[in-house]
């Protein structure tokens, strides 16, 4: 049935067909480039450190040796999460697009080897799973529980990745294969179930696109359809949990397991662009508002509650108890981009800048070789670092469940892909074709006819330099996203609107080149009054980056729980080069506050008998919340209480 | 080995022997009555309707099923959690303090059918689990988590009561034969290796207390320094979910699992005062300290987190997400009690009070029928009220894991217990005998030669008048608890106070009263800036009532998500017989306050663009926490938001 036709697109990670309902559609990672910056370096990192140690970790975690048990050449049974499969399958998506990144034959040869593993592994119906065919015994006898789904589109990706990067086919062969086993295995008539985790979804989706096996948008559209029925019993959780208490095309919101729904909505997405689907697309954009609305951290983290790993309910942020699990910032930012794509509204972008710059960033080391998996926004004093996955222990190479650091490397292999795309931006229909910068980094971009040159030190510094190597003869629209946050925003130093795309078209000629300043000036940020956790405080923001006070940098004696903020108080940016790989911190002007009465018994007092005395004036000093916790763990928080008067 | 030598006491839960290092005795319940008030009536519906539906329950669940099968007078497999025995237990305990209260033959006869069940189930050797024994086939295997020695904890506690409360010796019988066994089986150079979860502390000290086997002591203070030690594999949680971190005298917090480390700490609490431990009791009462100082919330309530059911960090208390389970509070009560003897001092009573008033009474509902495992001070509009042990569904009549229902019903069977000592009050020694009375209700109290009559409408009033209905012919001081709140009380018109116990001593005369006015001025409360979850809120109380806005009283249109208060504005209380079962409101100023903006896309906006308007004035209703959502589960908070001008 498959027709594994390899188009060879070297496209990224997510690519529409060309009869997709988008209005954007990616420049390729080929054709946009990083080459300096954070995001250059944060890749660079990560490939030198973070998916080379990665490996080693799948190696003695054993998740190789299960896929050598399945494939025969091992004896044992396999150890470790009914998943682990998929931590193989996201390294080597990771490592196959950081060979289209960066190239190297070590990162070709060990993709190759796992995939060889894989092959062999693969029954010879197409089913690949090893910890559940060989532990387990049974196929999807518990696919609530039983991840076969989720492990197969994680293979399923890393199929895709590696033929784009690297033009080989073998990975894409068994990814067919296991695509073809589930065509040929679920749906009406077949066995009609859903895996309690959601990945398949955009990976069927994203093979339809690159072998064109209409079965496999088909099957992907089967499995979104199928949720919010009751198929998934409970096995200890409620259907929420699973994103199966409402159909998808019927829900307001998101809710439950907060990766799980994210990745659900971004196969969704994908859905319902290939097949033309207004109102299913309309649900999506329904369930994203009230996410950004009402769910989401100032980060750009997902996922309120521990229990559950879960969003919790509506303005329910909790700083010290935030969940915020990377891998829900990515499947964001996979959701996002998405949106993108179908609406071309530069929201979305925003929404993409913000989780990876501080939500998804702040999971990983600047050494790339440790990890959060949980990211909150405070860290308190006497914090337990005890509790499994507590942030108080600090970071930890890795993970009993290691699914966030190999999602890490795969997306920062992969940032060029979100950088830019072309087609029509919502601020205008027909016209020239047109290219849209999203996010901001020193490299190039070819798209449109363009050959365009970045120059920027962007978050550090606002000003965005586009210059035009190369042009056609005709007009070209040039899209700059003018973030939200950007009031005062200039284009070649006009004016420009805040939360949009500002566009120029025309004829470019060599040389041509076009100023985007963005004014970084530190903001104090409040949140809604229903948001209770955070009353009474304050964030500090700059650009796109969420500041946080963190221990290490503030006058000695000063107590992180304890200290206010007075946002009537001038800040100043300084840029450290010495710091954390190079960081803008800033000063801000507070207090020392007062901590709770030595003689308390009690944290309560009737109102007016203890006051909250701000204590003495003292300079405090912000870093970017990404670097926290490069220091050993100490109390920090992103929110800081507003002394009053 | 057991002597088995019942005193036949007829004292309350906890008796400490002669030679105890204590400073206060308890009056049994029999010589101290309640017949009146708030905890009569809610004692007369716990015998009326919660002890004869849970019986129901435990019926249906299979609880008392496993029993029989394990007994071999039925056939099949024991269902249900492995602690399942422990709930039978508890019912037990339950209808044994209830017939002691208000007798009943039928409260006997069930008793006796269980005891019956239980002591035909039990092994040769003393060993007593149903479910263990015949289910999992295997004693000791994974004690951590197998709950053995806490169902054993639960029968012994069972026994005790029944022998102190009908005399007879049945259940006692073999409560003696499994803590014979325990002490054969466990301790030094036997097993060593401590149950996950606490119970058996208390109660094997509480049979050395009835039974005068010193081994039973002997035991519970090894399993007490037992901890701390590594004893406990982590089995998915770390030591300090089993408060095995540390040692116990050790430690200056409590943490981890909340009812488990309180229990412990009640068990630790009677082998310090039974062995006359003070390095041990000093241990305790700087865990009781930070206890009270940073981990409780406002009504009383024990554990923050969902997650592991645990104490959080300290002063990390959110409203909307506290756990606080019913059986910590009463878990909190057991120890409060404990050291209320051990130290004299009335800080103690008055957490027993508010723990029993607002954090316990919560979990049943007015009809005694449907019961909260876990008690917020917040519950939120829009929320998800799926999941399990979610107060968003309301009540519900039974748990699978069914431990708070039954220990609710053994705390309101056993009050009276909890009313009033004999001894020396902390704030004299030596002197004439003397009698404490630590909670008000109307009823009656015999101790130290004294007969009192006690009349109150407390705590809807606050006047208590203890009448002298017979009295010996020599001096008695009578100690009345000023609790910390009541500043103003007055003893006869004298100023007295707070936080301590005014005494008056003299040789009493039939007739002779006193009487104690204590304030019921309605308070604001507010919390530490530490406890970031309530910054810029105020919570009402009542004399010892926390109060709570729910959405069922409020005028039209208010949503209880968005108040404010004004704690300016006047305060009045009315008392509404035809609400709730009769409580006093309290109507407060305050403002309908604003939802978030309808095109809001974001909860975040730069400080000063968005205000925080406070709405139109409305006057809200507030009603004793503890009667919430008996009206269905509608939002509620307790720390209500301060209108800021």
């Amino acid at each position: 049935m498959s027709t594994s036709t390899s188009t060879g697109t070297t496209a990224g990670p997510a690519a529409p067909t060309a009869s997709a309902a988008v209005r954007l559609r990616p420049v390729p990672p080929g054709q946009a480039r990083i080459t300096g910056g954070v995001w250059h370096e944060r890749a660079e990192v990560n490939r030198s450190a973070t998916i080379p140690t990665g490996l080693e970790y799948l190696r003695k975690a054993n998740n190789v040796r299960n896929l050598e048990i399945a494939a025969g050449t091992v004896e044992g049974s396999p150890q470790g999460p009914i998943f682990a499969d998929s931590d193989v399958h996201k390294w080597v998506e990771a490592a196959a697009w950081e060979y289209g990144r960066s190239g190297g034959e070590d990162l070709l040869e060990a993709q190759l080897e796992l995939t060889g593993f894989l092959a062999r592994a693969q029954a010879e119906d197409g089913y690949l799973n090893s910890v559940v065919e060989v532990r387990e015994g049974e196929r999807y006898r518990k696919l609530p529980w039983s991840h076969e789904h989720y492990c197969a589109g994680h293979l399923i990706q890393a199929a895709v990745a590696q033929a784009r990067t690297t033009g080989r086919r073998e990975l894409l062969d068994v990814g067919t294969r296991i695509a073809d086993h589930l065509v040929a295995t679920f749906g009406p008539g077949k066995i009609e179930d859903v895996d309690g985790h959601p990945v398949i979804e955009t990976a069927l989706v994203e093979l339809y696109r690159e072998t064109g096996t209409r079965e496999y948008l088909d099957l992907a559209q089967w499995f979104v359809e199928a949720r919010g029925h009751g198929l998934i019993a409970s096995h200890g959780h409620e259907p929420t949990y699973f994103s199966d208490r409402v159909p998808v095309r019927e829900a307001t919101t998101v809710e439950g397991h907060a990766v799980r729904a994210v990745y659900l909505a971004a196969g969704a997405t994908d859905v319902a662009v290939e097949t033309g689907d207004t109102e299913l697309l309309e649900a999506l954009r329904r369930q994203y508002d009230s996410m950004e609305r009402s769910k989401q951290y100032l980060t750009g983290g997902l996922g309120s509650r521990w229990e559950g790993e879960s969003f919790g309910d509506p303005y329910e942020l909790p700083a010290d108890r935030a969940y915020a699990e990377t891998c829900a910032a990515i499947g964001g930012v996979q959701w996002a981009w998405r949106m993108l794509l179908a609406t071309g509204e530069a929201r979305y972008a925003d929404q993409i800048e913000r989780m990876l710059l501080n939500g998804m960033l702040a999971g990983v080391s600047l050494t790339g070789r440790e990890f959060f998996y949980v990211n909150p926004l405070q860290l308190r004093s006497d914090a337990n670092p005890e509790e499994n996955r507590s942030p108080a222990h600090g970071r930890r190479g890795w993970f009993d469940c290691a699914c966030c650091p190999p999602n890490v490397m795969r997306t920062l292999s992969s940032l060029a892909g979100y950088l830019a795309t072309t087609g029509t931006a919502s601020t205008g229909d027909a016209g020239p074709p047109s290219v849209q910068i999203h996010q901001y980094a020193a490299g190039t971009i070819a798209a449109a006819g363009l050959e365009l040159d970045v120059e920027t030190a962007y978050p550090w510094e606002g000003s965005v330099r586009v210059t035009v190597r190369n042009a056609p003869a005709a007009p070209v629209a040039l899209a700059l996203r003018v973030p939200a946050w950007a009031d005062g925003a200039t284009l070649d130093g006009d004016l420009v609107t805040a939360g949009e795309y500002a566009s120029v078209t025309r004829t470019w000629a060599e040389g041509d080149a076009v100023t985007l300043d963005l004014p970084l000036t530190p903001r104090f940020t409040v949140a809604d009054e229903r948001v209770d956790a955070v009353r009474g405080c304050v964030a500090l923001e700059r650009g796109p980056l969420v500041y946080a006070v963190e221990a290490h940098d503030q006058p000695d004696g000063v107590v992180v729980d304890d200290v206010r903020a007075d946002p009537s108080g001038e800040v100043t940016a300084e840029h450290r080069e010495d710091l954390l790989g190079g960081v803008t911190v800033l000063h801000l002007q507070g207090y020392r506050g007062s901590p709770p009465p030595a003689d308390a018994l009690s944290p309560y007092a009737a109102a007016g008998a203890r006051r909250a005395e701000p204590g003495e004036p003292v300079q405090l000093t912000a870093i970017p919340y990404y670097a926290w916790a490069n220091r050993g763990p100490r109390p920090m928080r992103v929110w800081i209480p507003v002394a009053r008067g």
